[in-house]
């Protein structure tokens, strides 16, 4: 695939990526690609990351169901980022529940949240 | 500033940052920031990043004079990421003389440049 040979893959074969709600412009995640999950990102429709704690392919909702539906992918001049356009199913990209995982703003050099917990992470991640 | 230690820098001691225009949503930019960078940020409210290539610090628009104007600062819930919510001086924020640095869209598996050339990139940045 020459559309990914063209990227810029860092020293450990990773890509920054950026998930943007396609219609609002709010940016929900920032994560990590290596080729085969942006390959099956593009090939599914279906946002699919690396995880680099758990070094493996994490296909966004697989626990949780908010899976992302992809609706454009761009890169940058320096072709070393990647940016989603996506849909954001459940409304919900954050592992704590809330919609969009940048919810700590800069008040008075202090981190101060401004986004609310939609659901419950306990009742997002069924425990086994 | 424990603002600043609350983060989690990479080691190499740098942050990934993701410029947005804070009006329309856009992402016009990413880059990263080392401690110092981010400081200056927050102190100035001009984006100043630190250049990888060049390894040294940036303030963006230093040369062409496309500067950022910082109207918030977030960070996300693993706070290892920066999301600047800015105004681009100049409407410019890419050193092609686009708008924003995503210009490039996969079609049909392949990128293709959706953003037009605002100005020619040989007047932003003159010769010494």
């Amino acid at each position: 695939m020459s559309w990914l040979e063209d990227l810029k893959w860092d020293k450990n074969g990773l890509i920054p990526a950026i998930a943007q709600d396609e219609k609002t412009g709010k940016i929900l995640m920032f994560a990590w690609m290596n080729k085969e999950s942006l390959q099956q990102t593009q090939l599914t429709g279906k946002a699919v990351y690396w995880s680099r704690s758990r070094q493996k392919i994490w296909a966004k909702g697989e626990e949780s169901g908010h899976s992302q539906t992809v609706k454009s992918i761009r890169t940058d001049c320096d072709k070393d980022v990647i940016l989603l356009g996506i849909e954001q199913i459940g409304g919900i990209a954050c592992h704590t529940g809330r919609e969009s995982c940048f919810y700590n703003q800069l008040e008075n050099e202090q981190w101060q949240t401004t986004e609310p917990v939609i659901k419950d992470p306990n009742l997002i991640y069924k425990k086994t």
